[in-house]
């Protein structure tokens, strides 16, 4: 990690997956005065091409970038075994997402526990005063660990038991996004200037956006609402494959 | 994870470091019905001794076990940077250690939310109801995630975070020993018949215990309370390295 020294002023560790909503993250935690140390994940998942947009993220960022492979190899999700079907958005289903008891089989048990873990980890050994997370829980699939009480459970772990905690000098958690809607979020990108067009959001893992994953559908409806073009299926179309 | 499906009866994920601690909780998941597995980190730890003493015990106890390589590449423990010094027991120190505010050099940052994180993936994955975990806030080093109010705050991340949290059947997290003295838990493990030859505590990383370390430290004076010999360290003598 000699990326790590080169960071400057008030340090965070971001949590950058590639899509919309960690990209926007990334731009609040800079926006803020933050120097973010971006921390990607190659956990398995079949939408490996997001590794590749969050490292051009971060570049574009100016932002050091650290990828951590990390296997979780008991599966059980769609988003790790290409056997299984990636579901089909159901906006009825989805509007129920908020209840938190419908999870989708993209679901990955623990995930966000274990980003947030890697990042609680690294934060301490840097000397970052906060973690950011795109987590968000209006325009999203119901996975139970992008609410904000897991957030603020999460919270507590950090105070009792981290040795930032105890000395009452806790590593932050920061999820700016996670009362936004979805077309909130794409004009708060706009906002902050977000290279757009270099997010990745599809869950299925071939060389264009499916469109019909829950990721695209809230993107898109997001971008709709926002009443604004999405720049990465305008790239995807002229050039073919995003990436 | 082929010997999952070897697994009969109700499941738990037992964390399982090879220490004198991890082993003893192991046997008790065992007591209490559960059809272990258990979790091994090779985390880059400079005593990985204990990784094979952990392989041995879990074959001993005929249960499945898991090897998992994750890799901290920002450092920052003497535990993992074997250019820094294992420091000696402080009996003075330890004494103090409760109070949970000094934290010595081989404190590893995240390290137990990392593992319950993995643990807690692991366990919904497989369909286990239950995590083990050896954490002791009476006889230990200071680390704040071995304190209950650590494991407690854990077990709400489990509750508002994951599935079967919101599911209303959340993975329980058991720390058996978490309130017991290292007499307590020496007596405990002959009475379960835990393999104490086994185990392997030192931090140092040496081909035989160094006796100073805080680990050794307690151990022994563990072993002397409870008015036997530490059966780890007749073999060491009467084989030379213990592994």
């Amino acid at each position: 990690m000699s990326n790590a020294s080169t960071l400057r002023g008030k340090k965070a560790v971001v949590l950058l997956s590639g899509g919309l909503d960690s990209a926007t993250t990334l731009y609040c935690a800079r926006a803020q005065g933050y120097a973010p140390l971006c921390l990607v994940f190659d956990y398995g998942q079949r939408h490996r091409r997001e590794i590749s947009a969050a490292r051009r993220i971060a570049r574009k960022a100016g932002c050091p970038c650290a990828v951590l492979k990390i296997r979780l190899p008991w599966a059980g999700s769609s988003l790790l075994d290409a056997s299984l079907p990636v579901p089909g958005a159901d906006p009825r289903r989805l509007k129920r997402a908020g209840r938190g008891k419908e999870i989708p089989s993209t679901y990955v048990p623990g995930r966000n526990i274990l980003f947030l873990s890697y990042a609680v980890s690294c934060a301490e050994a840097i000397g970052a005063q906060a973690i950011f997370i795109g987590a968000n829980a209006l325009d999203y699939s119901g996975y139970p660990d992008c609410r904000p009480q897991f957030i603020a459970a999460f919270r507590q772990v950090i105070a009792r038991g981290t040795r930032s905690g105890v000395q009452s000098r806790a590593v932050q958690v920061r999820a700016p996004l996670i009362d936004k809607t979805k077309a909130q979020i794409v004009r708060l990108a706009k906002k902050l200037s977000v290279p757009l067009e270099l997010t990745w959001s599809c869950y299925a893992g071939a060389a264009a956006p499916c469109g019909t994953c829950d990721s695209c559908f809230l993107r898109a409806r997001g971008f709709k609402e926002a009443g604004m073009e999405d720049p990465a299926l305008q790239r995807t179309t002229r050039h073919g494959a995003n990436g």
